[in-house]
């Protein structure tokens, strides 16, 4: 079984590794002992994770010395507020946590956002540790330190950058993951490949078959090269700038998809898929593409399982939402437009030129 | 009359100026457009404040052509809270500003703290001014970039780190300030000088008389004395680890205070007078102060118009107070003991120590 460490070194002095593999939990508390002095963790999870894993996950770090107090919130987005995050504050202060504390977050994106939040502000910050148990997260949220909240119905409205100590991606905890979760992640895989490079593009494109049928060995890889290829952006810009601005590739639409779908939500991995094909659409239209791209991008997502989403949405609240999304200056709206595997060019486009391409696009 | 400038540089790569002295607000415009392009500004104040200066502070502020949105909140520490945020968030959202606006805060060191708090994770982060209104707000929260909000009883629980792109420190609305507000000040002066040298000691000692007369010469030098102070400390460690300590010279007991005190409450800079009164009755008795530091230091703290308190307050509340205060281990007690002007150190002390002390301390 492949194990795979990344050693992260930000401009901005964090040094943090990254562990990758079947299995990698299991070291968990030795790790942790290894780089702190502090022996009192709180082990931060969804209703959800807790259940299935914060038992195993306190009996790990206990073994290595540690006072582990368990927190679990509500599972969902609706538990990335203000208001939960003041009950664990609240929760972390009734158990005397101070300064020489350790927040653990064990869970997917939303327990990433919300405990990496609370990190970064109880007592004006304390050290915090991943331990992804999504796909996404392993690659998404364990690399950035972004974090955030939702606040009067704006996704991340609120929240700040915190860089864990350590990142814990054992793929094991993943065999109880529903498939759409997986999905999200091949999703991000794509992305990262696409905006990347030819060689990384092409080596998904091969490992695709092996990814969908959950083989662990391709799995690790996939996620070492996606963390390796995130790494290397933030590295380069750890403030979101200009070069970090091409993570956002697909998000544009893809952002705007998920806030305005409703009974069933489109899932960010989903939406930022479609929003994928939509920008190759956009951009082969406005900057032009190189021949055979749109259609190898279309077939590398189908390979993964993850087909045209086929839904309508209305035209005018996706265009409000792209118009005001946070990035946005609200007069134009900005996308990455590729042109080829690790070619692409950030674009602010008139939105009138963007809502004829959606409306063509709605129609099929 | 004196106008002092000063530029700071932080180790972490922040630079910013602090402007001091008599009408220096009438300046604000010109000075945000030279180091910023944004041109959108949100102006927060509490109650009181905003109807004495926000019209006035606005109308400077759109002669430099800003875009200004006035936001007041309820004066009065219990708006330092997550809820209080959560308004604020939403009011800034509703106006549509987004990463490309600049965060004004006009007021003391509540206005501050919560206006702080909510420029480091409004959208992970916009830029802010501060525009203090207390002469405590002008020397104490103007460096060293703390901000944060009170959570579960907790003062200042939850909150990071964010510096201010420029900080005008105008002793011209000092004339609306409350005398006891002025004390305040005051008294962080005189922590400032004694934990600082002999020299800064001795020019408070001097200069007391025209300070509580209000001399705008002596006050102006004062305050610019006690800013490069504090900067200086700050510029050493940013983070507040070894040497900032010494800035919590009798914040132990006077946090203590603050807290416990009812009816009416003790405020802060009449606590840490107490506090400093306190600390150095320690010193003298556990490690030892020079002859006559003991007794110099009272004639200031009194020359500064700030009395003994002459309180009595609940020995456990207080204790358990100071047991379990954010900068605490929950098992000793950590207290700056001086020995003489400029000479400290940091102690751990066995609470039993201490409790023998404070009640020594209740009775004269």
């Amino acid at each position: 079984m492949t194990v795979n460490l990344i050693k992260l070194a930000l401009p901005s002095g964090s040094k943090y590794d990254i562990r990758i593999g079947s299995g990698v939990n299991s070291k968990l508390g030795d790790v942790i002992a290894g780089i702190t002095d502090y022996r009192s963790l709180a082990l931060i999870a969804d209703s959800t994770v807790s259940k299935l894993y914060s038992e195993k996950v306190s009996q790990i770090l206990e073994e290595s010395g540690f006072a582990v107090a368990q927190f679990a919130f509500p599972a969902g987005e609706s538990s990335k507020s203000l208001a939960q995050m003041e009950e664990l504050f609240g929760a972390l202060a009734e158990y005397r946590f101070a300064r020489d504390s350790v927040i653990v977050a064990l869970g997917g994106g939303v327990t990433g956002d919300l405990a990496g939040f609370v990190a970064s502000t109880y007592m004006r910050g304390v050290p915090f540790v991943q331990v992804p148990t999504t796909l996404l997260s392993m690659i998404d949220s364990s690399v950035g330190g972004k974090n955030g909240v939702n606040v009067a119905g704006i996704k991340n409205l609120v929240g700040n950058f915190k860089q864990p100590i350590y990142v814990s991606a054992d793929t094991d905890v993943l065999n109880t993951l529903p498939e759409l979760e997986w999905k999200c992640g091949f999703a991000e895989m794509a992305k990262s490949a696409v905006i990347d490079s030819r060689e990384f593009a092409a080596w998904m494109f091969e490992a695709a078959p092996k990814l969908v049928e959950h083989d662990t060995d391709t799995l690790v890889e996939a996620i070492t090269k996606t963390v390796e290829f995130k790494a290397r952006v933030v590295v380069a810009d750890e403030r979101e700038s200009s070069r970090r601005k091409c993570l956002n590739y697909g998000h544009t639409l893809g952002h705007a998809i998920e806030a305005v779908s409703q009974n069933p939500k489109v899932l960010h991995g989903i939406a930022v898929a479609e929003g994928m094909r939509f920008a190759a659409f956009l951009a082969n239209d406005i900057i032009g593409t190189e021949p055979g791209f749109v259609e190898a991008q279309d077939e590398l997502l189908s390979s993964l399982g993850i087909q045209r989403l086929g839904r309508k949405f209305d035209v005018d609240q996706i265009m409000e939402r792209m118009l005001h999304d946070k990035k946005s200056n609200g007069r134009t709206i900005s996308f990455v437009l590729p042109k080829a595997p690790g070619d692409w060019v950030v674009q602010e486009l008139d939105p009138s030129v963007v809502r004829e391409h959606v409306e063509k696009w709605m129609l099929g």
